[in-house]
């Protein structure tokens, strides 16, 4: 089943997780974790449990307001496993570095970009204003601008743990400490201080071309910024081109992408997350189980990218 | 892999196709095949082929103005494959008969559906409206007309060919031959006329629960009438309750829905479709190949639906 | 209250209409009559009427699927009058005429303009493009091939009545008769075949710098084509540039923007519309009546355009 | 042109601001401002007037995504002026009291409302919802709870200014003091809290049936809860039923609905703003100026509603 890619561009992923939790009474959630269609991303082949399986009425599936596509169910109190497992194909192009794209002036933005210059719950903006145009005010070009902050945020602040659910961007800022979700909040939120519309990220970030991290994956956040008439990836944590990502929602900041909102108590005894290169051209049988990323064959393929780059 | 369904309210149902096409030039096309999350389906695996693999440029996919799930690209000359293999879950009960639900007076209709009043292309409901109320406005209650429609559409029309891409409703019902298109068509028209706002349905019906046909299987048109505050089923080629349908689009008729559109001249040297029932939980390996409809266990399950019904 | 424009790059345009209605029952209605903000056009004022004033429950207002306005009411039996009557501020400039405009290859068209390339219920352009090609598919240039059609159109259709409201493109067409609404849907048809995405239009068209028109005004019939990245404004019925158009509507053809739609019976024994240019700045008091187009304003305005063209 | 209102079931109110500002710099600004057809609220005249004329490339309106209609401008330097003057009919009945209306379970909401379940920038019900619980959680019924959520506000803020734009509703909450906006606020934070999805109002309310205030009339915020189907209007502010408002906008807090944005410094040497019943049918004359509300119509009106009340 595995074979050379047919086509040089694209490179192939096998992204999912698996879910369990424990629920003491009947509980609603909500799922954003399916990544559609996009400019970039082409889904081969997917594959949905639930288990129990769940009566026709209490499942559904929805667009929400910024477009993401919604899981929704009511979950019976006990054990509810969810996973889901993908072969996407993506783009073998690492993150563009476009740095000449100037800054599009406010009145020149498409109308559909300018809620994104708004604060919202995680990204309190304006109240890094003045901190953003003292920092980044001088920086000339809107791609440079937006570059200049992740280069910052790089410098201040340290990845670890430190911040929890309710953490705003300046919150973090101000700590020194982030994860990815912090680092997303922080860049999004001092671009739109400086009126570039940001928007936040959360998909699967495969390790390709770098160093294996053997750390449990995790879903990973980070943002976009428009710029010469589209979106464009920005990755604070990272702050390196990246080869690999599937995306899987994006919104105001962490509040509106969730990968779930449970609405009660639970216990989540276990979760496992994969995105890992691959050369199937389709998903093994379920038999097999689910990959723990990096996998044997990740590390091989990322590994052969060093001649590539 | 094939385990018994572990929910006796739902079925499993593996659906898709298989398109080759010969193209002198490159050619734009457009597919509406996709089977999305709706209230009574699941889709619990899909796999997704285009061979040639066309740079990322060269494909996309959208939602069309009818809310439908539209696959879009740019094919080379040459030989072009596309195929689709699903496994779906859907409610195991019968189309419903609910014969009690009344006329929504126009006035307390949503405003979502009263575009669904109108004529299109092939639903030429303007010329039908004298008919339609001679033969069914003495009928009391929306769903006993749409009814006596569907009952009218069988006596009258005989299933065959004799109608081409450009029928209308109209002349569809006034040569005496239909194919599930014209059907539906008419279907929609003598409702549209009738007041019942009614749109046109694509997607795939399995043969469960009755006699096998061993013709060639091919994508499935019924319709949809507003009634008690939702679309309802009506299939004025089978009038008769049925399994397994799984939707795959909607629109005011056959333009709207057509499962390819092709911007160019073409020819099609093989088109299979499938759907059944099947006890798999998750799609056999591709070196497996397509089904044939109806399959071995197709026909058994649906055998053993006579002593459910 | 009149006083010059001040910005010589727009000029006001006073519209409106009044229908009354006899009903022999209570009646749900339907109108597409509310020009909105676009583009070249702003709203400086507009005031309506509904008489009798009907209870809150009784009248609504939403977007459409092809986000027109639409007023929407449940009439009593009796009476009815409506009018409407705004002062608007459109630009001066003439239609434009892009002759260089190419045409757009259909895989570089934005999705959302695709289905504009189907045919609908009063544009048959599946039936008309072996004529549509013969005719004008020699011609190089999109804005080129939409100028042919309506060139073609002005030398081969008279303008006079003949259709009826269920009279479509073709038929209009090969009768030799055409009203507004017959020569948009000509030309839409035409496009489409050309696979120019083509959107029928409706509105308010005011004599400006063109000799008068003493019959009674009536809404108008335009069309639109996606060409260069926007829809262009093409009139095959005038065939000639013009300045003062008041946008209403869009729509696939005139079953999506008929001015009103009525559920029942009736008589209309008025039917008033106006638009002229004007220099008022405000809506004079109701109780000087409604205007009769042209009026001594209008006319000596249009007059002084022999001077600016 | 004062004439009794013809339908006991609907009063009329005038409606509208004037705002001056000064500008140092070419300036982008949004507006959101414009009240629209809705159940409840006719448009019967507006005018808007826009000083000094802007060219047409320089304005535009556009339909965000929370459905508010949004004006957007690129003033010029120096001074802009900016105003509104509306005649809108809207029900006669007090905002409805339904103590009776239970909680909606989650997993029966609407997918469109889930989204008031989630924080906001100004909204942070995350850090509230343990004092929510405990304050309100024995309360049965969801009309009742977010009615207690009302009562506790009352007694528990003082009016009085102390808040800036960048306060959140914990903020407010914790400080004693509310403006309109705080106490909305704090109302959604502790309805969504509690599971019920509440959102942001502006509009216009109008002083009727109540003690005239001869403070400078502002724009008012209140909040709307989705209960029994349909949004509710709470007005943690004056907590008591009130007649007349007319609604503008929206939102998830006052970021998504701030009747002006405005990037760049700016000073607004005038605001004035009016809303108050009026037995015009139409709009008085530019000429005649702007209304200051209360009007001595106005003050009449009201105390004829003690007759009614």
């Amino acid at each position: 089943m595995t074979q050379p890619a047919s086509n040089p561009e694209t490179i192939r992923v096998r992204a999912g997780f698996e879910l369990h939790f424990e629920l003491s009474r009947p509980t609603p959630m909500l799922f954003v974790v399916e990544p559609t269609e996009r400019p970039g991303q082409r889904i081969l082949a997917a594959r949905k449990r639930i288990f129990p399986d769940l009566p026709m009425s209490e499942t559904s599936s929805y667009t929400d307001i910024n477009g993401n596509t919604v899981w929704r169910l009511q979950a019976p109190a006990g054990r509810l496993e969810v996973s889901h497992d993908l072969l996407i194909e993506v783009s073998a192009q690492k993150d563009a570095a476009l740095g000449h794209l100037p800054k599009t002036p406010i009145e020149a933005l498409p109308a559909h970009t300018l809620h994104y210059l708004l604060p919202s719950r995680y990204v309190d903006s304006d109240l890094l204003a003045g901190e953003a145009w003292t920092l980044f005010g001088h920086v000339q070009g809107g791609w440079a601008q937006a570059q200049a902050v992740c280069d910052h945020l790089q410098t201040r602040l340290m990845y670890g743990a430190g911040s929890t659910s309710a953490t705003s961007a300046r919150e973090a800022y101000q700590s020194g400490y982030a994860v990815c979700r912090d680092f997303a909040h922080a860049g999004v939120a001092f671009c739109r201080a400086l009126n570039l519309p940001a928007r936040y990220v959360c998909g699967y970030l495969p390790d390709i071309a770098v160093p294996p991290d053997f750390r449990p994956m995790d879903f990973h956040a980070w943002f976009e910024v428009w710029l010469g008439g589209a979106w464009r990836t920005f990755d604070a944590r990272h702050n390196f081109p990246r080869v690999g990502r599937v995306l899987i929602g994006t919104g105001r900041d962490a509040s509106d992408v969730a990968f779930n909102t449970v609405f009660g108590g639970f216990e989540m005894p276990r979760m496992k997350v994969w995105a890992d290169q691959t050369g199937l051209s389709e998903l093994p049988p379920m038999s097999d189980g689910f990959p723990v990323t990096p996998t044997a064959e990740g590390l091989a393929l990322s590994a052969a990218w060093g001649d590539r780059a």
